[in-house]
């Protein structure tokens, strides 16, 4: 069993973009890498082959969904969250962190990366008026949206969960803050944040000697920067993060694609190079996978791609389709011809047209399987050119063939 | 491309069972054997990988759900049910017949198989409210369940559309009757059937003779006996589709476990025994595939296996349970320890109980891939026990370890 670590073995000249590798104890990870979503221990609609199968390094499961059900104390005592999901390879855990505000008290604060929209507002009052979530500056009480039990999370809790829960890589309990917030309250936030680093730092490795008695193998922790959209916030928490012994970092509360570049650059610049960092909750644009690693993020997540994918939205080189859609019934060609995708190798559009109008849930897990390489493979390709140096000239055709004009971000 | 054949290899003496193999254009079935449920060209919540994986050898679809959607049409431009969805072996379909009637005109008569019971009755009550078909000596006229448009179906058309749809083993269009039925109407019902399934031979005939100067493979045609719990109309129309050019036989209308004995062994005492039997929509009973087995039978389907394994109800060596119980939360244990499955290879009752009360897909496939699993094995072990001898020792074991005692029948 080896130990956590990260090497950079590539880089990209002018660029943040960088290649390396993640080891943790469940395997090693080749980074940039898309982390596959198993928010609550499994991917949905798919077995863990077929996510080794579509090229799936690692999952990343939610703390507080699977502290909800089926408790962490059972996935602790099923022997850890990879074993208990039948997962041959490495696993994140978010800390929970984001789940227990955007179903409660930041929701009010407008959270919801579309709270500026009017569905958005719409949402937040509605999601306000139940006030699921309450924060203080020792944690979070917040109601289970499954029960309405009242619970409590604190940095110290959080990391207690996630050494039960087993996961290789840990985040660390933050408060994730609306872009919208105001500048006294996102200076309030961030305090908290930052103070909750520390304590998650503190618990964490009390918990690993603990461990390290019993013979049982290390669990890393990455500490989270937030700063909304300011950049003196956003550097000053990238240095507090890099002044603590922490393993790596996430970056939360990035919404919009246009904050890439000069939010995630801020960030970067100030975070050590030996250690990788996760851009936290991406939206589902093609394009963000793109300006992340150009501006060194080296791992994502995003549960959108299959999240469309069961609402029938399908992506191909040249942009996104609806399977739905009746012009595709007498369709005989697949997905998109030149994907190499389970789905694409042996369906064709008619057949996954024909199973969604029957509501036949083989859909969903063909649908799947195809966004989800869609979206592994583009990092896996993106890694590829940042080996063999052509990652800039990869960025401009690709994004040019698929959004059908040149891509000037 | 093999040509349409059935062998028998081994008989039980003292009893009606055998083992064979039926040669199709797309592979060999061997007997006896269960058919795996793809009703709308899709196994539920399978791949066909999955499919081949736990042992199935051959897909029945029904002609009635393909015909309304995607359409015989599409399947055939697609290349036939095999092709579209990409299954690669042998495959029947049914007639529709029974689906004609079970949503419309039969209800009134109570062809439901709980008609006797109060639930039947009221659920007869509603449907005939409906009126959804029409039976006269032509055909039937019917309306469709999905949209209301009004369709009409002959044993003509179901032999143009199974031809479309293309599976290697058709039936017969016939009318299946109530067990509950008036003597008279048997009558008159039987002799339908009858003179349907002389049209069927006559339409067959005619596709087949273009298809062949085509070079296209031959498709074969199994007449439907029917005749519900009267001997001397069972034994009537045994001899009557005998004495047609059928390439192999269904029994239609049994469906209790009780009447399995007694009226299989009718029909089976007057077919030909160099022609396979199916025995058409059986119940959910383990020890129905052993009776059915011993008088003769050898294809059998049903969906209620896989159907009973979405409602989380899983067979094991010694009889169901139903996973969601409470009890299985912090159960480490496989479903049946005795399983070979992928799923109880791979994952706990714990598991599988988390991702049901999690509404999450993954239990659907995984139970549904058990319970597949199970059924098609226990007759593969059948099978096996009828060429090793030990086929009404094997019987008696099994049932009574399964039932917890002696099984009588």
């Amino acid at each position: 069993m080896s130990e956590y670590s990260f090497t950079t073995t590539h880089t990209v000249p002018g660029t943040f973009a960088r290649a390396g590798v993640i080891q943790t104890p469940h395997g090693s990870i080749q980074t940039p890498v898309f982390t596959v979503g198993g928010t609550k221990a499994t991917v949905k609609t798919l077995t863990p082959e077929m996510v080794k199968d579509l090229g799936g390094q690692t999952i990343l499961a939610n703390t507080y969904h699977l502290m909800l059900r089926p408790g962490a104390d059972i996935v602790e005592k099923a022997g850890g969250l990879a074993k208990f999901m039948h997962w041959d390879g490495p696993t994140f855990t978010d800390s929970g962190g984001f789940q227990v505000f955007s179903l409660g008290v930041a929701y009010k604060k407008g959270i919801d990366a579309v709270a500026h929209t009017e569905k958005g507002k719409a949402d937040n009052a509605k999601a306000s008026a139940k006030q699921l979530a309450k924060v203080d500056d020792e944690g979070v009480t917040f109601r289970s949206h499954l029960d309405g039990q009242t619970l409590r999370m604190t940095p110290e809790s959080s990391m207690q969960l996630q050494w039960q829960i087993g996961a290789d890589i840990h985040m660390a309990f933050d408060e994730c803050t609306s872009p919208l917030a105001s500048a006294a309250y996102l200076r309030e936030s961030l305090d908290r944040t930052h103070a909750w680093a520390k304590r998650c730092v503190i618990e964490h490795e009390r918990i690993w000697k603990e461990h390290k008695k019993a013979g049982k193998p290390y669990q890393a922790l990455w500490g989270v920067v937030q700063g909304a959209r300011d950049e003196k916030l956003r550097r000053e928490s990238a240095q507090f993060m890099a002044s603590l012994n922490l393993d790596g970092f996430g970056i939360g509360g990035v919404f919009q694609p246009e904050e890439i570049p000069e939010t995630v650059r801020w960030v970067v610049e100030e975070l050590p190079d030996d250690k990788p960092r996760h851009l936290l909750g991406m939206g589902n644009q093609v394009s963000d996978l793109f300006l992340g690693v150009e501006y060194g993020i080296d791992t994502f997540d995003c549960i959108a791609f299959t999240r469309q994918a069961r609402n029938g939205g399908l992506y191909t080189a040249t942009g996104r389709i609806n399977i739905t859609n009746a012009k595709f019934k007498d369709d005989f060609t697949p997905i998109d011809s030149q994907c190499a995708c389970y789905t694409c190798k042996n369906y064709t559009r008619a057949y996954i047209n024909h199973l969604f109008k029957s509501n036949e849930m083989l859909a969903y897990t063909l649908a799947s399987i195809h966004n989800e390489y869609f979206v592994v493979n583009l990092v896996d390709r993106i890694r590829e050119s940042i080996i063999d140096g052509s990652f800039l000239e990869f960025k401009k055709t690709y994004l040019a063939t698929y959004f059908g004009k040149p891509f000037t971000l």
